[in-house]
């Protein structure tokens, strides 16, 4: 194995959790080592916070450009070779584009962009640029989720022709009844979070989730939004029914309102020969249903599972993974990317996941404004 | 306690099921005696049920209209009081209706009628008849589901903002995807099964559910049919939009081709202060989503449950109690309207259960032929 | 079919629960018929309460010997066939006694008896009578439950070598803490209540299950109580450790203290090839754990499940089904032994389980205040 | 925060487990660096690990004494501070002495020992070196064992009087069961792996639970084994009778031939006011039995929760975290005690943990051969 890869961090300081996962999600298995960062806007924030997690402070930037030109003067051998950018969301994309456009590889939160027009411009940016590329649609990181994707592929469930997508969380729920609240918070301030919140946030994801699952693309959807106050521009809830084929069809479900709900992500697929369905926070147990034979439940670690899966897990069956790890597979797959090796395409999200996304979000806005109608998916 | 209610039966004879479940949930509360019945359409296999299953033959009738007939002979304290209609759909209007022009009460198999112009009618024969009226909505009789109906009655919930009920199952899936089968069972052809198979058959269930819980109306609805194949003409899944009052929406899913499902209706609401999940297959636990306190499981049986709730159980908690027992909580609802006892309105469904169904039903069907557009319920 | 057997009730009047699911039971498959009955110890609320539940008040009977001496003079093809003995514990053995002198057959609370001595006695006056005789361990009825025994039988799960039964309540928690409930409630009196409480009225269910799927008996025991307090007699808690042949070994465990739980009736089976896993208050579930192949979950109704257990559901699979049908089953099954049908030794527990329980619970006594020692089983 | 703990490993190299979990343990929080190792017997195959993992090269020894000669000539602030012990268990014993004889900090993986008489004289040791130690129960380190811990503590479940914990795993079933392989393996072999397979490896986990979670000391115990074939000098199935207090009775269950079985150690623990109940194959979900209330469901991540349980979360609620995130959660705990900062006595098992639970195993071994009597712990 080559030595670690030489890893740029971007925004992830202080006491931010999406930090925590991407960090500890490099380390799992022993192929990142963290070289140079910007964690935090205060270069001093950002050495501090350098100190108090004991990385060295020589290559913390005072910004990002700086980072740029900085790093670009290092022989290649110690330059960091892939930026993770854990910023918010406005500044993925030039960020995203100003990397590619010098060498880097990159790892990017989601969503990948703020327009679906920038999205088209950075697939250009990395075409021509050549290197690695994810979008951290962690969930598919999970070993039942690409488990899911290989039966699917390999025909488990013959010709698939219904799907359906559930992610609910509740966390809103305390904010959107008060008025005060609900106008001052930045997730609900279009121009802070973009054309979409529930959408943007979560339910995206339900639809990177199906499509990743079924290998199936999204053709034309129809939505319908939840605002639950007049003087909300954003959406807090939303039920899109999609098209993935002729005869093929499902929904994608998501809301921010679901009272009491935590993070659950829900995902089941049907098909003429069966159904699979998965939760993410049960995330080790994948359901088989079999008609008209008995349910099988599969779990992480066993022999039957397919390479995809059981290159996840790293322990024998019985001994729960979690999100940390499914991220760390992420990572892992595009350690390999990045060293030339060979991996399955299931392995990580590409451009094409971001672009998708973005395309998903903006067609769900458009749809529900011109009065829930059919759009269709570019 | 007044003498035992004397009992019709039309039809749920030889081996049909929804004729063991309408017997044993009346014999359950030892309330009604069966009396009299038409089982068959054929007199000689009628008399030879009614000796199958041991009760007198005497008033074994060789059709419906000579039950009537002779029934109205009898003196009123031996003639039948009540009938349980149980035969093919398409009979469930004229039955009801000369049923109750006689004056007798009916509970109703589902769908009550088979258009929505017949219901209408048959609630204005209702409201000059006077009797008793069910329609056997059955898992409204589950004591979870009561209890669900009566926290979000009290205001467990605070406002409603969100519904989502499923019912899903995979039974014809194995029909469907074969030419000759799929034009040749009753069920997908339309002349014989009504203008919808999916959502007249469960679809509907699950908006019933949802009204019966939730105490409020679906006011309008979008529906996006799947019927599979091009030369199918009926719907085998489907997914409904719902609006049920400003900002509160929701949807109602329902499938026949959710491969390996077996009747996995859920049902979950979400409001100001709460959320409730229940499942079908495991009638006996209801959650309770509280932000931020931990999930609750609530059980039948228990005295914090409302009086509604603990009516419809029979043994102290841990005994499990299933679908027989639910629509025994029907007829014995039944029973305490026909004596003129009190009872509470959620005991069983009712006349406007059916009439909304069917509206509900015709609806779908409208929304779904003129595109998925927004249609009014009535 | 011929017609419906005469049943007798003793006990079970008033708000008897065993009264409610005994007489469901009976109602189930229409194969029975309440002829006679002494409901209550007062001959007056004997007959109210026929009248309550409206059966014919002329062979209410002032006591039970006036019930057998009045029903003899009857012509044989109308005096009551088989008695259902619902009364205290201690009447159990006196009654089923002479109702087997003088051949009725008989359906037996749990437990039959209240000393190994009179199980033996009882076993005698049978294999005399030769009528037909069963004991509720109403679990048994459950369709998993049968399906557990007949895959064992066919040898799913290779040669046992390992079980594991739990019986966990926790309803007698509030009681025992409190000195003067204790010593006054009649469940912790031996003079009322025989010589164990735990392992008496629910140790023994568990104790049965086991032999019942398994197919073995257990030859030895140790076990320990819990008393919870000095001035407690009866045990309210206690783990049996069982020997079922040579390296066959397991445990009982059951408590009336497990503070919060409800009726958790758990039972595991391993063998050489797998194991299975079933739970009372899921009846519906039956895991089938497989190595190295993914855990099954079969469900009732389904065509891969055994004839036994298929017998045992009226529905189709998905419908639940719960403790009256269960006990309706064992009722089904008594009725096919009277009539002289054929039917599988595993319909309805026998005298040989009666007299197994007694036996078991004696010897858990015996073991126990011994100091823990092993005992050999009859 | 102080600089990060300078951490050396000994064995874990090639494709361990063991190795995996620790080091990705000991990155998670930032805490540690691996400065040092001696991953294999093999010096060249423990600096090619050295190069597979990519960590400097320089500090990776020849042996175990090495180790320790070269790193006492350091400066202290160079030095490895704390050694984790993952060799093959009969080292641990003269490592960890050694190590803390000579000022180390340790890190042992489980049994501390192979007998009860070295596991005193590491505590022996440990007393004068003043060092931290820590022995690897891993369990303890899941957040919501540790809410269990300490609602405990708190009074949630009153006085406590019955627990019961099982560790069921089925991996030696394909191997018992083959003469050969069951005379060859080295688990099975006494010389090689201690006087007890079953309670050695995995019964002691479930014991150290019920003293983690309850704070009470097992004072007596009642084992009986189970070996399958005579020929077969090693337990591979054992129950556990325990006392913990006068009236305060349990058991620890333990098996590798409950076939099918993965990882299924639960703890449940009952007390005048409720229960608890905890399942470490689904770690996430702690399930409060209350009488008469509804049962509770707690999770990680909630202000409801403890701060020793909160301490062990790093992400939102709904995000599940696993087996890594509770090692990690561990070694958090040595990190604050070598730093000297303050921390809960509940945040890493200590040498009492590791030296009750030779007792334990060795206390079961003499009961079981004594004929299942009871023998008191130390």
């Amino acid at each position: 194995m080559p030595k670690k890869i030489r890893l740029g961090i971007l925004g992830g300081g202080g006491d931010s959790l999406i930090g925590v996962l991407h960090r500890v999600a490099s380390f799992i298995n022993d192929n990142y080592e963290i070289v140079g960062a910007v964690f935090n806007p205060n270069f001093e924030d950002s050495v501090d916070f350098a100190k108090e997690i004991d990385i060295p402070t020589n290559r913390i930037y005072k910004d990002f450009d700086t980072l740029v030109e900085e790093e670009l003067k290092l022989p290649e051998d110690e330059r960091i070779q892939v930026c993770s950018i854990l910023t918010p969301n406005f500044l993925h994309f030039p960020m995203a584009k100003k990397l590619l456009e010098n060498g880097f590889h990159v790892i990017c939160e989601k969503p990948m962009t703020t327009t679906y027009d920038e999205a088209i411009i950075l697939q250009e940016t990395l075409a021509k640029a050549g290197t690695v590329f994810a979008v951290t649609h962690t969930y598919t990181g999970y070993p039942m989720v690409r488990q899911m994707r290989e039966m699917i592929k390999e025909g488990a469930l013959g010709k698939i022709h219904k799907v359906d997508a559930q992610y609910y969380q509740g966390w809103i729920n305390p904010i959107i009844h008060d008025k005060e609240k609900r106008s001052t918070v930045w997730r609900l301030d279009p121009k802070k979070a973009g054309i979409s919140s529930c959408m943007g946030d979560i339910g995206v994801h339900a639809f990177n989730m199906i499509e990743y699952t079924t290998g199936l693309q999204v053709k034309s959807l129809l939505c319908d939004f939840n605002y639950l106050y007049a003087d909300n521009q954003m959406d807090v809830d939303g039920t899109v029914l999609v098209r993935m084929g002729e005869h093929v069809k499902g929904l994608v479900r998501a809301s921010q309102v679901a009272t009491g709900e935590e993070n659950n992500l829900t995902i089941a697929i049907y098909g003429e020969k069966g159904g699979l369905r998965w939760e993410q926070e049960n995330p080790n147990y994948l359901y088989k249903l079999n008609d008209p034979e008995p349910l099988q439940v599969l779990k992480p670690g066993h022999a039957y599972n397919s390479k995809l899966s059981l290159d996840g897990t790293k322990l024998p069956p019985g001994h729960p993974e979690g999100i940390f790890d499914a991220m760390a597979n992420i990572y892992l797959g595009v350690a390999r990317a990045i060293r030339g090796e060979e991996y399955n395409s299931g392995e990580f999200p590409t451009m094409t996941d971001g672009v998708r996304g973005l395309n998903f979000i903006e067609n769900t806005v458009a749809s529900h404004k011109q009065g829930n109608i059919w759009v269709d998916m570019d």
